[in-house]
């Protein structure tokens, strides 16, 4: 992750979760770890994108009254801070619905269903007929960043395609009604592995260490994790490119990892010693989040506070945004009654 | 046009235009004179659909503002009567853009695709490549439909396919999530063929007598009127079945019109005077329009009161459907902090 071009004190950062689960060890590395860190020095705003989660969660409304909860807890549980960070609720904020459709009359259909991210998504669920709203999520999220003026995204690099689509969103919008969008950079986080090794983490892969595992469930699933398959006794060389546990090492234990990558090949160090040391490795990321969310864990009510502060001031910052748009778009026919 | 279907004191009426420019003779028989009748017995809701009209003039803004009191005043003109109906601004109802996306979850691109009368407008403005806001606007008009619970629209036939899709919408949301929407009904309203016979009047297609087109416009637009081409003599017998003045003629003085029908094929009455007496069915149409639209073309400050007075209420019914929406989908997680 590279922060150099950073401008500090002009940035706004924007990110967030769909809430279709709880968070997991992936999360934490592609974007929660960077977002701990950006909180103390730029405005930044998380999102709970339960809208989002609709795309494909639709016929399970009652998930995301429970995951836009648990997802908040994880959210304190990593450190994020909400005196420093603005966490809120996407559907919450109608302005976000009101860009995106604006948004929509200048996309056309070819360059979503072009879209590699939205194609390889659609590829995994088996979608052979898309939902509008599926096809259209990269809309909905420039809408989700713009709506803040974020001029900075920490997200997977699966998120590429959708910020570009963003920035596409913003020079059109600017060069048609009026500058008033901010064309928006992404971060690119770690990306991490499943515990199959054959795709990123994911919880609806089932191959994820989620932020509330405990430890017996970390050694579990790391015990069972996918190592180099062609390796059968201990003393046999090793392939770390293609073991999923050295991937892990390369991220939770960087300054060892050329270490076991060498002993690994030389058939010096075994798999069971491997995993030891990575699991007290994701076991030092875990129990500061574990120690967090015991504070928080029996406090909903403070919770649900503060996703009610939270999203209280996006709305504001929201509908700044979207009276700017309604002025460049020349439709400020007259006050809003809401805002009356 | 039927009505004996309606029971009365039970219908929320809904219906609208574009604000792409001012309304014409084509609007009158399709939909206006109804909608002046309806007022009286029913909750009548009629928008001004400048989020609609983005979709193929997003590159000319300015347009709307003009459009949304030109088309109110055409509006008044006509005799709709702002005690009696709600006149409101779409783009000013976010709850329409919030209930056009959560709709979109559950729409296929498909089924938009096959949709003959996006189909049919997409072909005739010559796009080759759909924008995705074009493409969804049906989705669009069932959250204008059913925010108001209208059962409801008076429309042209070419809606069908619209209201279909809106009824779909409807039913598919009551069962995934609770029956709160409404499933409207069309009331057709008749067509007007445009001067040029050739397709419905259309003020794109440069074929409309507009509403507030004085006696010299009309007078001369009828004389330029398309005829029955093979009839060259006053006195060659002419085929009304091809004639658009004909077609007026049973539109506009239908206990006439078997009577000239009968002369023409006769020859026994030349264009001209055909001509001459739809001319003055026409006048005897727009006389009382031109009247009233007197009464308020100087009044541009009433008739923007008028605009936020509707578009409040309007409001406060959205805001209502809204509730029920996020309670049905189980996203009603705390209060929203706009009605606080």
């Amino acid at each position: 992750m590279t922060t150099t071009s950073i401008q500090p004190k002009q940035e706004i950062v924007l990110t967030g979760d769909r809430t279709t689960g709880k968070l997991h060890l992936g999360h934490y590395v592609g974007s929660l770890k960077s977002r701990v860190q950006l909180q103390q020095q730029y405005e930044t705003y998380i999102m709970l994108a339960d809208v989002q989660a609709l795309t494909t969660h639709f016929h399970n409304p009652g998930l995301l009254s429970q995951s836009v909860r648990q997802v908040a807890l994880d959210y304190l549980s990593v450190g994020i801070d909400p005196e420093c960070a603005t966490i809120f609720v996407q559907s919450m904020v109608p302005e976000i619905a009101e860009l995106t459709i604006f948004y929509s009359m200048f996309v056309t259909v070819s360059s979503l269903r072009h879209n590699p991210t939205v194609k390889h998504e659609a590829q995994e669920r088996g979608y052979e007929d898309l939902y509008y709203g599926f096809l259209g999520y990269p809309v909905s999220q420039a809408a989700d960043i713009t709506f803040c003026k974020a001029s900075l995204v920490p997200a997977g690099e699966d998120q590429i395609p959708h910020i570009e689509q963003t920035r596409k969103i913003v020079r059109r919008f600017n060069e048609l009604y009026a500058p008033v969008l901010v064309e928006p950079q992404i971060l690119v986080g770690e990306r991490l592995d499943g515990l199959d090794g054959d795709s990123k983490m994911s919880k609806s892969l089932g191959n994820a260490i989620c932020l509330d595992a405990s430890t017996e469930d970390v050694q579990t699933q790391i015990r069972r994790a996918k190592t180099d398959p062609g390796r059968i006794h201990k003393t046999d060389p090793g392939h770390p490119e293609v073991c999923t546990i050295y991937g892990y090492h390369c991220i939770f234990r960087k300054e060892g990892s050329a270490e076991i990558r060498e002993n690994c090949m030389k058939g010096t160090i075994g798999c069971a010693a491997c995993k030891a040391m990575i699991t007290e490795a994701i076991e030092d990321v875990l129990e500061p989040i574990r120690e967090r969310r015991e504070l928080y864990k029996y406090r909903p009510k403070d919770i649900d506070d503060m996703l009610m502060a939270g999203t209280a001031k996006a709305r504001k910052v929201a509908r700044q945004t979207m009276k700017e748009v309604r002025e460049a778009m020349g439709m400020n026919y007259f006050p809003l009654t809401s805002e009356q």
